[in-house]
């Protein structure tokens, strides 16, 4: 397959991307390095990375901000930062990769564990996750050629532990290994509209 | 209690003022008429409003629109017309609204059965519930002076069979009262951080 990565070379993408070149053919968009560029706040720049790509067997998304910061301390505009990357920017992915995507192809996002589970100072984070979940079910029955798409929800995972590790007090890090599995179920499996939770 | 209802004159709003009023005070507000007016896309309107109805002990909203369309022909504003309204809209609702409530008192917001169980044509909205969802369990854990804040999540209910029936082939009809009593179990009870589920 040919498999674009947003964010291959990520802390979790450049294990995915990994793995996946094993046995497909990888090309990783970046923010500032990659085989292709990419910011996807921006549409137009979706449109010119799909352009560079030509068609695809998947696409994969492990890219997008959010800001962490206590409630009280959060703007309007601050929540904006997460709705313009990582929520709408992974809809317009969808959006516009559908006409790249061969017949059968999937798309797979990834949010991260704080929808289902969040901890302080995530609120504008567990928004833009908990509407990717309802976005990924809704539009899952409504993709056509056989598009498939689910999203991958990592919990903190091994190689975030010295990032992240104190927001999440108690929580077990997932091996890479086990988060790498969650995108080749989604990209060689079948299913789709699925939320597969890795924590 | 004095209990402010945004969206008090709506199809599920009627019910829950009537049915609160028998024991609360209540302060109805709608987008053009009502005790108060308010558009929650707009945060100065927010603003004014609260600088109207003074300090409360349960903010109450059941409004906010979202675009219902296919997929294909949803544009990236009409995603838009969600996050602005029923997503940002709840969302500034609590930011400000955090100032105006007593100190114990309770946030309710309301989304819907599409985060959890979509239909044909609800992708932008799906992604607005969903959204909410993953906000209120996060901003519980950080809302001060006893505040508490839940979302209930209606169903079809009875009295939208006419103008949504056919969107929800097969599904249940919700009897309005129970819709009624889960804005009470977050209004009356204690619990906090909760997605009450009414279908």
């Amino acid at each position: 397959m040919k498999i674009l990565i947003v964010g291959g070379k990520g802390t979790i993408g450049k294990h995915v991307s990994a793995h996946l070149s094993k046995k497909h053919h990888i090309i990783n968009a970046g923010r500032t390095s990659g085989d292709v560029t990419v910011d996807i706040g921006d549409i137009n720049s979706i449109k010119a990375m799909f352009g560079a790509t030509g068609k695809l067997d998947a696409i994969i998304c492990i890219a997008g901000q959010a800001k962490w910061a206590a409630f009280e301390s959060l703007s309007e505009e601050d929540f904006y930062i997460g709705i313009k990357s990582k929520l709408m920017g992974q809809v317009n992915l969808v959006r516009v990769g559908k006409d790249y995507l061969n017949a059968g192809g999937s798309f797979t996002l990834t949010t991260g564990i704080l929808a289902d589970d969040p901890v302080v100072n995530t609120t504008a984070a567990a928004l833009v996750n908990g509407g990717i979940h309802g976005f990924v079910k809704a539009v899952s029955m409504e993709l056509k050629n056989g598009h498939r798409i689910n999203v991958v929800v990592p919990g903190l995972v091994e190689d975030s532990v010295d990032d992240y590790g104190d927001y999440f007090p108690g929580y077990n890090p997932i091996p890479m290994n086990r988060v790498v599995n969650g995108f080749v179920r989604s990209v060689e499996g079948k299913k789709t509209g699925e939320i597969i939770r890795i924590f």
